[in-house]
């Protein structure tokens, strides 16, 4: 029976498979589950493979390269070490980054922060001083994203997310037209939640295009670059070459961080820009702190050694994360393969996979998991202001549990959207 | 001679002074010293006391007390162990608190930032949309405070500094009269520059003090709560629990540190104020970051264990710190007492001393100083826009460099200060 769609099914056919599905769904209720699906952690094995990490910096042995001591204060771009080390993990030259604390999410809002109050460059004016102002937000997405947008009171744009990327025709005709759009959210590689990789055309479109503003940033958060799920790895154009290439080597923000290498509390987050942003930057920062953490730069230094070091790391990860994603398939393909009442990413890295149910089941498949136990991502997450207008899409997040409760909470979740999808046809 | 003031000495005898202060001047810059006492960062012997600190979080050992994983994501405001001990260390209630990263630095700026961009509580206008902003900024004060006002273009208002703090009459009356000063900065015990500890008297006026503007905000950087340089220890009211009692609650936001305790660049930065105050920042800090590094609470908390942890750790700093505070005060009683020509603060905790110069001497002294080879703060930098009214104030900071070398400088700084005052005398 899994493998007819289900609207061809006659009334009767369609009552039997309800029924037996929600038989299903009662013996998940029975068991007392307590499972959580819900964010992109990942699990304590991951952590494990950088423990060392925790013992590379000694009461003995705290110096950097320089001889600068790293318990004390200074530093504020980052260790020399760190800068080099990071400037290769995110594709650029020492001069176009910035080291931070532990959390990209921080300089994203932090960036934001100082467009707001200062402006994104001198002699550019301050964003809140600016009217009202927009954002372009591909979508599904990142809910932080937006919800920094919304506690800003920037108006979100969705853009339609397609196989390549962000929808570009939309994207290029919106940047062009409202000058009050200051930018777009973009997690280029393995996207929140859709797994997808941007082209290298989409890359090279978001550095051309014309753009109203002139102070459009492109927010690059490439929170996924090394977290590939397969041995084949895809090469993608560096933005910041793409927008130096096309003549705007300031439009774009990159963002990048080890939460999901090293330690997801306790990593080191990265800025990277163009000279002149990162100048502008460091400039602005210096009012802020004093510096952010040389010892914990020191640990990831000598840990990972180089970028060739952070890329065998991501082998390990690879190992212990591919078997949960194919858990993930396996089950959806198995209970819902063939029915037409979902589709779903089979992503080739990064941490989410995307389920698009028929309209209006999202909520419905969400609220009846969580009575049975199973804890998802809101819908409508992954949609800015919380709101999905279709109500069809579920952010799964498969890092954290084992791949038997991956196995139980996925099967929970089939059925949930059997039952759901099959209400619908009866309603019709 | 040194201890005749010498405004009474003759032309001649002046003259003789001057020749002889000066032969001593070049003497120092044949020796082509190269010291630094600019800033107030330990010493790498203070940093050795708290290097156990970098191995209580081992690979085999990395939870919190309620079994929380340090090394993953969560815990927006702070591990609950680390709220106690922080709590205490700040004298207020675990629901009064917020754990930040390793700058208080950059919880006051973010505090500013959000202030300018949110206001500072619901209800509040943000301070960018308010015209003209202001500040009082009772001085010699710290240099950091002064430009996070002169970045975000908030005027800033000089209020005199006296032994018991600043001058409240004025504080009061400014206060009182203008809706466009949002604040104040204060560094109530062992206040950088001066060494001053605000006395209850001045605390509890500031916490019932009338003020125009329904958002003002005490900024109350308690950086040198435990830096005490003898065993007596200055009670001091609690500036939040002053503003309870006077029905202000909401008026202070406190800030401490350990970068001073464990180390500079790797501390626990905490800000504390009325549980309506802390509740509003978590809501707003959650757009910001997932969390601050649990892994560096959790070696706080391993390290130090109670407050009494960080009170007996003190008096190991104290016992470093000591000696060459006395050595500044040796220096400066033999080479100045009784001249006349300077007066200084004789500290009893911080990491500060303030010289005062004849009007019109400080930025002399510093350059000749520099051009013997002693690094000091640049003359001027105690003050708003870096402007010393009187030209009058240098502060030395003592912490970094050996006793010798401290003896060396401090004795160049007298020699600078006696030329400089002799030669204003001569100019008569």
């Amino acid at each position: 029976m899994t493998t007819s769609e289900l609207q061809h099914l006659s009334h009767q056919e369609l009552a039997a498979l309800r029924s037996q599905s929600l038989d299903r769904y009662h013996r998940f209720q029975a068991q007392d589950l307590d499972l959580d699906m819900t964010r992109g952690k990942p699990g304590p094995d991951q952590l494990d493979l950088a423990n060392p990490l925790l013992e590379v910096v000694s009461a003995e042995d705290f110096n950097a390269a320089d001889g600068t001591d790293c318990r004390n204060y200074g530093g504020l771009d980052g260790l020399p070490e760190a800068k080099t080390l990071f400037a290769d993990f995110m594709g650029v030259r020492t001069e176009e980054i910035l080291i931070g604390g532990n959390a990209s999410l921080n300089l994203m809002y932090d960036s934001f922060m100082r467009a707001m109050v200062f402006g994104v460059g001198d002699g550019q004016p301050p964003w809140s001083q600016q009217g009202a102002l927009k954002f372009l937000c591909p979508a599904p997405g990142y809910d932080r994203h937006f919800a920094i947008c919304e506690q800003l009171d920037i108006e979100m744009i969705t853009v339609a997310m397609g196989p390549e990327g962000p929808d570009m025709d939309q994207v290029e005709t919106l940047a062009a037209s409202d000058e009050a759009i200051k930018g777009i959210w973009c997690v280029p590689k393995y996207s929140n939640p859709g797994g997808i990789v941007y082209s290298d055309r989409v890359i090279q479109r978001l550095a051309a295009m014309q753009v109203a503003a002139a102070d459009f940033r492109i927010f690059w958060d490439n929170a996924y670059a090394y977290h590939h799920l397969t041995d084949t790895v895809p090469e993608q154009t560096c933005i910041l070459a793409a927008c130096k290439a096309a003549g705007n080597p300031d439009r774009v923000y990159m963002y990048g961080s080890t939460s999901k290498i090293s330690f997801a509390g306790a990593g080191v987050a990265v800025m990277a820009a163009s000279k002149a942003n990162i100048e502008w930057t460091r400039k602005q920062i210096f009012f802020q702190t004093i510096g952010p953490d040389k010892l914990n730069q020191l640990r990831h230094v000598r840990f990972f050694g180089n970028i060739a070091g952070i890329q065998a790391h991501m082998k390990r990860h690879q190992a212990l994360l591919a078997p949960k994603f194919a858990a993930v398939q396996a089950i959806l393909r198995r209970e819902l393969g063939g029915t037409g009442v979902a589709t779903w990413s089979d992503p080739k890295g990064g941490y989410f996979v995307s389920i698009d149910t028929p309209a209006g089941c999202a909520r419905k498949v969400v609220r009846m998991a969580a009575e049975a136990g199973v804890k998802l991502t809101g819908a409508g997450a992954t949609f800015p202001y919380g709101k999905d207008p279709r109500d069809c899409n579920i952010r799964i997040a498969p890092s954290l549990p084992p791949v038997e409760e991956i196995e139980q909470a996925m099967e929970l979740v089939a059925v949930c959207i059997k039952i759901a999808a099959i209400d619908l046809l009866l309603d019709r």
